[in-house]
């Protein structure tokens, strides 16, 4: 295996490591040594085209979006969720209670999963729940929460397939819009999805 | 009547006017004489004394708070909502419908108003919606939304009111935290309701 060496966090074509696949990204960083390969420049080429790269790279992992099956306990679903925040162990019924609640809310309520079909592993989430108001002529609003992605498998888009899925849900069922809380160093990512900052968020915690 | 004349939005004793009693912050700005009495100060000083000012003003009104009920269309929440964004009129079908709707929800939305007594007019509102999630141990999070106080009831202290009726229901329900979204210039109102802000807020509209 050949590798190369690089400085920071981009590629000597100024692409970002985030926005290459893994496998690819591994290569510029598990080496510090230089050394020039027709073998892998051509692997490069490959994924360096930005066209081709979003698409290839989720076909290529065989990965698959849908809507969160009782199943995925087993399949790693909490474990990816502890990723984002605390997420205590649940027991299989307590798993079972919160999803039969959330699916009785049919499209009011949905969360989407990526699972990669060669391990078996969910490797994406994210949920989104309808508001019904009386402003906007009964107008509904799509509220998205608890978007994540491995982090075996950043670099693959999936953080936007998960948006897109979440926000064409809410627009299917007739929101005028969609919002989501974020923090400011992820405001780009969503931008390139297609949102634009409008308030802060106010919290306050129960202890 | 005697009247008080004053400089900028701040009574001598330094109280901002938004914080007096519609009535009361009148006086202070519908002349630009100053005319000293013994009368007008002993109505001051009962509403400059900050601690009995939030009880006395509301009491005074005579205003109730409670939920939504579905009289209240008749009672001005339709034109109270329209002081905070787009509402069309609504047919006493389309507003029972999503009242019904909402109300099916039971004690995961809820609506609450505060009606003057004295007009029979809802003078202030606020929602909160909870959603249930697996992260936290299957936690709750209540989302704040639509509050709005009705322009000739500034001063009353109405949204603190309705800001802490919704909280404690959240927390009632068991939320492990309320969240809500504001523009940057209502911070500090929210700061004082006791929230602190944390993210930013995407929105992407569907037109």
């Amino acid at each position: 295996m050949y590798h190369f060496s690089v400085c920071g966090s981009k590629t000597p074509n100024g692409v970002e490591l985030e926005e290459l696949p893994v496998s690819c990204a591994a290569m510029y960083t598990s080496s510090e040594h230089l050394l020039k390969s027709d073998i892998v420049l051509s692997v490069m080429k490959k994924y360096l085209r930005k066209d081709m790269q979003t698409e290839s790279s989720y076909e290529d992992r065989k990965c698959k979006i849908r809507r969160l099956e009782i199943t995925d306990k087993s399949k790693g679903f909490i474990e990816l969720l502890r990723q984002l925040t605390v997420c205590d162990s649940l027991s299989d019924k307590e798993f079972e209670d919160r999803f039969h609640e959330l699916a009785s809310q049919g499209d009011d309520h949905i969360i989407c999963v990526i699972e990669d079909d060669s391990t078996g592993k969910i490797i994406a989430t994210g949920s989104v729940f309808i508001e019904k108001k009386f402003i906007r002529n009964c107008g509904k609003v799509g509220h998205i929460e608890d978007v994540v992605v491995d982090s075996s498998a950043r670099g693959l888009h999936l953080g936007k397939k998960v948006i897109q899925f979440l926000t064409e849900h809410a627009e299917s069922v007739g929101c005028y819009k969609v919002i989501l809380d974020c923090s400011a160093e992820n405001r780009a990512f969503y931008e390139k999805c297609g949102f634009k900052q409008k308030e802060i968020q106010m919290v306050k915690y129960f202890t």
